[in-house]
C-alpha cells in the first residue's frame, strides 16, 4: 500500500467526547470508533486514564479498551496525565501512550500544581513505566504556541523541552497549540526547528481553532515538512460551554483541503461527514467543523 | 500617515446584516457604521440597491446613504445588481460602487436568468452608467473558485472576465470565492494571475469561511501579493438559515492573525471586536467569528 502523504490521528472519542458534559455509553462510543475506522482513519485516541471524578465522560476507558474492534490497520491510543494513568493503560492493554507537559510554568503551575522542572521529572519517570511495559509512547509538548496567562512562549524553551522527549527515547513528539494562538509564521519557524531535532522520530501538530487559524496553522505546518495530524470528529473539542473555547481542527475540514490540493489521507470524507452527523445526533447538539454540514446536501459539488 | 499594509472592507452592514431575517432599524446602522469607522475601518459596503420585496433588510439604502456621518477617512460603497440599483446608487450620492457578475454559468442563470454573455453585456452598461455619474466602481467576479452547481471553473474564464471588466476601465476588482470551495494553492494561482493583469488596479477577495478555509486562503492570497479584503464583523454573511452557509471571514479573525505576523491594518482589534458583540446583542445572535468572543474576557492574553 502508497504511504499516504498525510497521517490523521482522530482525536474526537477522547478530546471531543470529555469536552460535553453529557456522557456517552461505552456501547455508543464502540460504534463511533468502529465507523471511524471503517472510514479509513489510521489512528483513534479513544480515552483517557483520569480520575472519573474528574473526568466522568472517560470512566469507562478501561471497558472500552477491552471490547475495541481488533484490528491491525488501526492504532488506538489513550491519554495519560501522571503514573497513575500510565499504570491503567498498561492494565488495560493498549499498545500505545499519549502524555504530554506544559512548556508554559504559569500553565503548568495552574493545572498541576508542578513548575517546569517538577513536571518534566515526573514525565521522565511516567515514559520509563510505559517503556518497560512495551507500549510506546507519543510525548507531547502543550502551549507551544503561547499561553493566555504567560503570553508567547519562547522557542529555546519548545526546543529545550522536545530534546528532553527525545533523550528519554520516545516514539513520537506532539506539538499542541493548547490555546490556539499559533499563527502562520510562527508556526513555520517552530515547527521547521523541532522537525529538524526530531530526524525520523514523527512529529503530530495539535492544532485548536479557537481564534480561527487551525486550517491555516495545519497548512503552514505541512509548507516546512510536517505530515502528522490530530483532528476532531465535526471540529468537537474545547468546552462547547465556555464562551470562546473551541475544539480541534474538524476531521473532514483537514481532509477536504488536503485532498483539494492532492494530498492522500486514505480516508473517505463522505463516509466521515455522516459519522461526523451520527454523533451530533448522539449527543443532540452541533459541533463547530464546516465539511460535515456542507456534505450534508446531497448532489452539492464540493470540488 | 504610513499606508496600510492590509486593507479591509468591512462588509458587514451589507453581507452581514441582510443574512438575518430581523431588520435592524436605520438609527442603529448608522451607530454600527459610525462605531466601525472610529475603529480605524477605512471602506464599509453599507447597503445594496435591491428591491426591497427580495432583501427587505436593505429597503433603508436611499436613508442610511442620506444620514452617514460625513468623513474623509471612511470610503462608503453600495452594492447594485442591475442598471436600476445603479441609479438608485448615483441618486443617493454614493461615490463608490459595488457590482458584480458570475463567471459560472449555472449560477448565472440561475440566480439572473442570463447567459455569461447577456450578463457581461448588461454589466458594462451599469459600470458606463455609474461611470457617467462620476461614481467609481469595484467590479466584481462570483464564483472565482468553483461552483456548487457547476463544479471547477476554468482559470481562463476567470481571465477572460478579469480582461473584460479592466476594458471597462473599472478602477478596482474584486474576486469573490462565493462558495468557499477555494483553497490555498487555487487561491496563489488564480490571485497571482489576476494581480498580474490588473497592474496597479486594486484587487479585493471576497472570501467566504463555508469550507472553513476562509483564513487560510486569505493568507494564501497575501503570499502571491494580494492587499485588499473584505470581511463581515463577527463572521457575518451567508445566510444563518440555510446549514452549513456560513459567512465572510470575520474582521476580527482577519485582523488579528495581520497583527500577529506583523502587518499593519489601521484597525483597533479591542474595540472592534466590542462593536460586534453589541452587533450579536441588537440581533440576539451569535456570529460564527472567533476572536470577537475571545477577546471578550478581560486580561487574557491575545499574542
Amino acid at each position: 500500500m502508497k504511504p499516504k502523504d498525510i497521517i490523521i490521528e482522530e482525536q474526537g472519542p477522547r478530546d471531543g467526547f470529555q469536552s460535553v458534559s453529557r456522557v456517552l455509553p461505552t456501547d455508543d462510543k464502540l460504534k463511533v470508533v468502529q465507523a471511524l475506522a471503517e472510514c479509513g482513519i489510521s489512528r483513534i485516541q479513544i480515552c483517557s486514564f483520569v480520575h472519573p471524578r474528574l473526568v466522568p465522560q472517560m470512566a469507562d476507558a478501561e471497558d472500552l479498551c477491552a471490547r475495541l474492534p481488533r484490528s491491525k490497520e488501526v492504532l488506538f491510543s489513550g491519554l495519560a496525565l501522571n503514573e497513575k494513568g500510565v499504570q491503567r493503560a498498561v492494565a488495560a492493554g493498549l499498545g500505545h501512550l499519549a502524555a504530554s507537559i506544559s512548556v508554559s510554568d504559569a500553565h503548568s503551575l495552574k493545572n498541576t500544581r508542578m513548575t517546569l522542572e517538577e513536571a518534566r521529572a515526573r514525565f521522565e519517570g511516567m515514559v520509563r513505566l510505559a517503556h518497560r511495559a512495551g507500549l510506546r509512547v507519543r510525548a507531547g509538548l502543550q502551549c507551544v504556541f503561547g499561553c493566555r496567562m504567560e503570553g508567547a512562549i519562547s522557542k529555546d524553551r519548545v526546543l529545550d523541552q522536545v530534546k528532553a522527549h527525545l533523550d528519554c527515547g520516545v516514539e513520537e513528539l506532539a506539538l499542541a497549540d493548547s490555546t490556539g494562538m499559533g499563527h502562520p509564521s510562527a508556526v513555520r519557524d517552530i515547527v521547521g526547528e523541532v522537525l529538524n531535532l526530531a530526524g525520523s522520530v514523527p512529529v503530530f501538530l495539535h492544532l485548536h481553532d479557537t481564534e480561527g487559524k487551525g486550517i491555516a496553522n495545519a497548512l503552514a505546518a505541512m509548507d516546512v515538512g510536517a505530515r502528522h495530524f490530530d483532528t476532531g470528529l465535526a471540529g468537537m473539542g474545547g468546552c462547547p460551554f465556555i464562551p470562546g473555547a473551541t475544539g480541534n481542527i474538524a476531521t473532514e475540514d483537514l481532509v477536504h483541503v488536503c485532498h483539494q490540493m492532492g494530498l492522500d489521507t486514505g480516508i473517505d470524507l463522505q463516509r466521515l461527514a455522516a459519522v461526523s452527523r451520527r454523533v451530533e445526533a448522539l449527543f443532540g447538539m452541533r459541533f463547530p467543523g464546516k465539511m460535515h454540514r456542507v456534505l450534508d446536501t446531497e448532489g452539492l459539488r464540493v470540488a
